[in-house]
């Protein structure tokens, strides 16, 4: 048995960028020991695409934002008696925290822009190939330097992104959480629902139906039609799925 | 002791291409196994990459051409009393069987540009952090089919550059196995040398040195300027290093 692949699509614009900043910040940790051969071009690529994420949206004030909106949500839950009070009051505690300690910080990717080395590469990194050692002799040369100093670089580059990391998970941990799968049969591969200030949706659904999500959508409504994968085949009637509205 | 690191630099434009697609295979079949997480985005990056440069660039006739001037200046060796015929002979039949084969072969790339999933997906990859499950669904759900499936369809891909693989292989090793790496030191960072038909350079310097070559060339010059690594360092006054002008 296969298991259930999870799509997740938002429903707002800044929802957009927390994921893929989430999936870049990903990608960087599971390079980050430049231990594989291709390790170093997926971290300097991811490194790179974060950095332009950073330079055309403004992260910072966004996510600050989308915190204290679920401190809002999670406050209404003070009053409900079976809730256990200890624990949601660490959680508003804990977010206050990150939301201040990112709004301290300075310009996210900042400290990445004034690296001259990081600068110095990335240009070379939109050319198809570009990475060869008549490229970039300069990362050619780190690539060859003991690699607990390469690893030690890039600790101390990521260490500027904490700030965005920890507010980011915090802030998706709890969007995710805050909304329990529901089990839901999809007929002839199309489901739409009204919903109520939605910004993220989460579909679990089996690979061995063969199909996947085409999803469009806004905080009060959506739409899903499932696409056959193998265009010579059609969807099944009736397909079992979960479904979370975060 | 570190071992030292090898710079290439290609002097004319045509091996600049080569190196780049010989780079760029080498990071496709080190990641068409799909058995670590980042495998996947490198893997269809340069899958991507190669697909462009061959839309601009005519390799197959450039290949092709410059397999018959390997085999003109091979075919010297011929009158050399000492030299081991048999092997020569098999080595021309070799270049000559490549080089047929790839101009047999249909456009290069044109298998790729054809299939649809990949035609589907490419796009996106251009986009910062393009490659989240709701930028790309399809591939979201091609990743969490069977890996055996995953790894198929990768085979069935590469097997169309096949052709362009081989060549490029036989003729970048007789190119590089032509010119043997000759020891010299480097004075004040800086080496300039005359030659005679070169195609590429090869340096290979040890990394204690902490600088970086800067080249410049083409067929009948060269010249080799060392950067330190450390802006706030000097490279040293005399470097050892190996070169061969291939």
């Amino acid at each position: 048995m296969t298991s259930d692949t999870l799509y997740e699509h938002p429903l707002n614009e800044q929802v957009r960028v927390y994921l893929r900043l989430e999936q870049l910040l990903l990608q960087i940790s599971q390079s980050e020991s430049f231990t594989e051969s291709g390790h170093s071009t997926l971290f300097f690529k991811s490194i790179f695409d974060l950095m332009e994420i950073l330079e055309q949206v403004q992260v910072k004030a966004d996510l600050a934002k989308d915190l204290e909106k679920q401190r809002a949500k999670l406050q209404t839950w003070l009053d409900v008696p079976a809730v256990d009070k200890d624990q949601l009051m660490a959680l508003l505690s804990e977010s206050r925290q990150f939301q201040q300690t990112l709004l301290q910080a300075p310009r996210l990717g900042q400290k990445l822009r004034e690296d001259k080395f990081l600068s110095s590469i990335r240009q070379r990194f939109s050319i198809p190939g570009g990475t060869c050692s008549f490229d970039l002799p300069a990362l050619h040369h780190w690539l060859n330097l003991p690699l607990a100093h390469c690893q030690a670089d890039a600790i101390e580059w990521q260490s500027s992104l904490k700030p965005l990391s920890n507010a980011l998970s915090f802030w998706l941990r709890l969007t995710r959480g805050g909304s329990a799968m529901q089990s839901l049969t999809v007929k002839n591969g199309f489901l739409q629902q009204d919903v109520e200030g939605a910004s993220l949706l989460r579909i679990k659904i089996s690979p061995d139906y063969n199909a996947f999500p085409l999803i469009s959508g806004h905080k009060s409504r959506f739409a899903i039609r499932f696409m056959p994968f193998d265009e010579s085949q059609n969807v099944a009637d009736n397909m079992s799925l979960s479904l979370a509205v975060c």
